[in-house]
């Protein structure tokens, strides 16, 4: 139920592993476009033969959708894709409808993109996903929720609605509410003043031109757990304020933000001081980007990750290309002896 | 003076123009790497010899060195390239020296790497530098920093000091120091939690890995600029805590966030929003990056900016590639016909 991108990539990864999905949208149209890149059928069975629904609609019709669902369909275990799960096990539960057939989960995946036509049956592959037994689920139910993850290819890890919310309000709500802090004080500062801004600024707000209409669902439902947290960095930028003119209060505040950063897991969980970083200057030219990795593929160098840098009215742009570090110098050597100019 | 990441590549940059440049560093090591690179000689000339001397060193230095330079060379003009200007002019007016040799300035360029090894002649081309003069600058030290400029081949703008602090203190500071802020919360967040974190804090937390014995040589330079500045933040963030349970006011909060977005202008000037994406799949494997990447030039579009989006446990990155709108249909159809898996 929902065929918008989270919603029609968990159904074409089940219907490609060989399930019987039946495919429902508010907006018939998606459904149709869905059905049309594989992601189901749009029949119907009779009601008592479905084993499982997932509800993949916004944040806001969560509750009603699976209620509903619950009723219509007597012997199918009914899971949602929802990124906040305490809010709506608690309307739920204020329904008094048997919740013995729900279990929650949240596969971690998802994009700024939406529906039907960004889905892919490769969304969840190797991604986290997040499962929220709660204490009146059946054994039965969590297990069939538990194998609609494993078919999506996702990581599963299992968490209780509320330590779920509590996560998630810290990695993800906090930064976009943060970040909108930021951007939106941006309107303040005069056009001239902008003009000197680079990456940095750019990095700190880009999640603040997410969707408003679906973070209100998001941060609505979530409010409690996030008022704990914005009230201790309210509380903490009060004291950075309070210590501003004392340069060792001021380094300890950021070099605790620098530890907050190493805290962070890297790529494939390994810590982001793994790799080392060797930076090229990408020229404006056409064929550019395509020459420089047919040369770094040529240094016989494994590329773990990359990243790019601009600056407004600078043609030339920096690709850094993080490897181990024993192969640093290796690419090193090789791009500066093609002719790149190289940083490492 | 000064031969780090910034000195030694203005220094280049004048060398390769035909200036006579004498490079002097307090770790001496430096200098004769940065001379090693075409930077300048280790000589020294009568002091009455010098025309310009360029102070580039640590924030917390400069006052000191600029006016030690103003003594030491009569007909010298001086400059600093110091990220903060209005503190410095107010410690060298507290000396009482004559400041008409002295203007100061500011390229917008840089990087978190740093020494001579990582410098360039082109590091300041097309970038901007902020040039600002004092009301009792003299206009030929004016002139000749605004050619020292241009020969470097910045962007100039001209700006008097406070204004500049006010304009890098809300483009680059505040981000620096909200971006720490987030950062700091995070030793406090488990390491199960942050398992779940996504690219978006990793944006928003990226430059708080920045160098806490520089960054608070910064801050303590501009403190009173940015107070003026996380004092709005505070009450704008003790605002959001106020109204976290209305969800039309946290929509108001995030959509004015979104707009500060929009105000920042993109690559080369232009809106951020000029450009479609087309978001390619891109397979852990052996050179697939440089397939990516030839394939793309087949398809003969201009591309004017990749993002990469990454998640821990994830081998499959996705390539966001920004091109003209007209464009991207063509590079869509292209790519899909290649057997990469995209999304638009």
């Amino acid at each position: 139920m929902g065929t918008g991108l989270v919603g029609a990539s968990v159904a074409q990864a089940m219907t490609r592993a060989g399930v019987e999905v039946h495919l429902q949208d508010a907006r018939y149209s998606h459904a149709v476009v869905a059905a049309s890149r594989g992601a189901g059928t749009l029949t119907s069975l009779d009601p008592a033969a479905y084993q499982l629904v997932v509800v993949a609609v916004p944040p806001g019709a969560l509750a009603a959708v699976i209620a509903e669902a619950l009723d219509t369909y007597p012997n199918a275990t009914v899971t949602d894709v929802g990124s906040v799960k305490g809010v709506v096990l608690a309307q739920l539960r204020a329904t008094g409808v048997d919740l013995a057939r729900y279990c929650g989960s949240h596969p971690m995946a998802g994009s700024q993109k939406d529906g039907p036509l960004t889905a892919s049956p490769d969304l969840f592959v190797d991604r986290t996903w997040v499962i929220t037994p709660h204490d009146t689920s059946a054994a039965q139910s969590v297990l069939v929720v538990r194998r609609l993850a494993e078919m999506c290819g996702a990581r599963l890890v299992t968490m209780a609605a509320q330590h779920h919310d509590e996560a998630v309000g810290q990695v993800s709500h906090i930064p976009q509410l943060m970040s909108a802090l930021v951007a939106g004080g941006l309107l303040d500062v005069p056009a001239e003043h902008l003009q000197l801004a680079g990456q940095g600024l750019r990095d700190v707000t880009r999640i603040a031109a997410g969707d408003p209409k679906l973070w209100r669902q998001i941060i609505a439902a979530n409010s409690g757990a996030l008022r704990v947290e914005l009230e201790e960095l309210h509380e903490d930028l009060g004291k950075l304020i309070a210590v501003l003119d004392d340069p060792d209060a001021v380094e300890a505040f950021l070099a605790r933000g620098r530890r907050g950063t190493q805290a962070l897991p890297g790529k494939h969980g390994s810590a982001p001081s793994a790799w080392a970083e060797v930076v090229i200057e990408i020229p404006d030219a056409p064929g550019a980007l395509a020459r420089l990795f047919t040369d770094i593929e040529t240094a016989g160098v494994n590329v773990e990750d990359i990243t790019i840098e601009h600056d407004p009215g600078r043609p030339v742009g920096m690709l850094g290309v993080h490897v181990e570090p024993a192969a640093s110098g290796v690419l090193a050597t090789a791009m500066t002896d093609r002719g790149w100019t190289v940083r490492t």
